[in-house]
């Protein structure tokens, strides 16, 4: 298989996600462009990098389509595809997304918070286990943690990048306004609202 | 001047974070590479789009750079490039979002925060005027409100997007798992952390 580009990768996924809120069987690209954006052409280029071979005379079967893009970027949610998560800083933000439903029909299993407070870690109540940021290192290795939300303040973003890099982190999603610097291996995205409204800007 | 491409716009844009977050007066492209992760010879074109016409022999000036990106993409911090924001949905997460520190020292400003249930609206004790979602569209376009943060569930996601985009919205951070269908002119980042996340695998 060809590796497929960033921004078709990052599409595709979308359109998964577009598909699973799909009530009818099958999609045109015209449909898709219409619900996505994105040109009619940029739609049949990207579904074409999945090396589908069934016609599409009458639109794409939106459950082959989906599943074969679940299938590709290792994205179907049974347990063996599971992956461990943590969320690092537990202020309001944290504990939101802590206590968010957004990870719950997902194969992404949020299974630890930490807080440099130990005073905040014994206010919060959740079902998830919180630890001191102290431990951060040991606790994500040994708990295979493998993505990370990071919400902490904007001075310890960096030394807590540092921590979750060390112990073998494979991404991080980024809420600070602090641009981190990590080995090219690991992922990470800036969605900091402020970040993201500058690129609008631009 | 040329159109600067939207990879390289967003780089620039967290560039100029980088830059912020600066003390020194220099800043040479491998050092730029050593704290962003992108590759020396990005960092180069990224930078020659500004069309810059001063010498680089011992480092970018950190902030002519600064200044030449903000002044770029019309980011300088002052009350004429003020962009008037608003929240959609005030759950946990829009709450977090209200009262966090990410939108003070911006030119960001969050005027109004909305959610469809007026106990939660009465509820929320904030600086920052609350209102019923029934009245978006016209308090969006009297306010001038520019760019919107949506955090409602997924289910209003699109209904809240179609008025926000008839009020005139310029873009949407949506940390909702829906696909926004948007006309092209409007802005979307998908900023959900489970949805970041699949990009990550892809």
């Amino acid at each position: 298989m060809k590796e497929i580009p960033a921004p078709s990768k990052k599409r595709l996924v979308l359109l998964a996600q577009i598909l699973s809120q799909r009530t009818k069987e099958k999609i045109t690209s015209v449909e898709i462009q219409r619900l996505a954006g994105w040109s009619e052409a940029t739609v049949r280029r990207d579904i074409s990098l999945l090396e589908l071979h069934n016609g599409v005379s009458n639109g794409y079967d939106v459950k082959v389509l989906r599943d074969a893009i679940l299938a590709r970027f290792n994205m179907e949610e049974n347990v063996q595809n599971e992956h461990r998560c943590c969320i690092v800083g537990l202020g309001k933000l944290g504990e939101a997304l802590l206590e968010s439903s957004f990870f719950e029909k997902s194969n992404f299993k949020i299974v630890a918070g930490f807080d440099s407070s130990q005073n905040r870690i014994e206010l919060l109540r959740s079902r998830i286990p919180l630890h001191s940021t102290n431990n951060l290192e040991s606790f994500v290795r040994m708990e295979n943690i493998e993505y990370a939300v990071l919400s902490v303040d904007d001075a310890k973003a960096q030394l807590m990048a540092d921590k979750l890099v060390a112990a073998g982190i494979k991404g991080i999603v980024n809420y600070t306004n602090t641009v981190l610097s990590v080995p090219d291996s690991v992922k990470i995205e800036n969605v900091n609202p402020v970040l993201v409204m500058r690129t609008f800007l631009a």
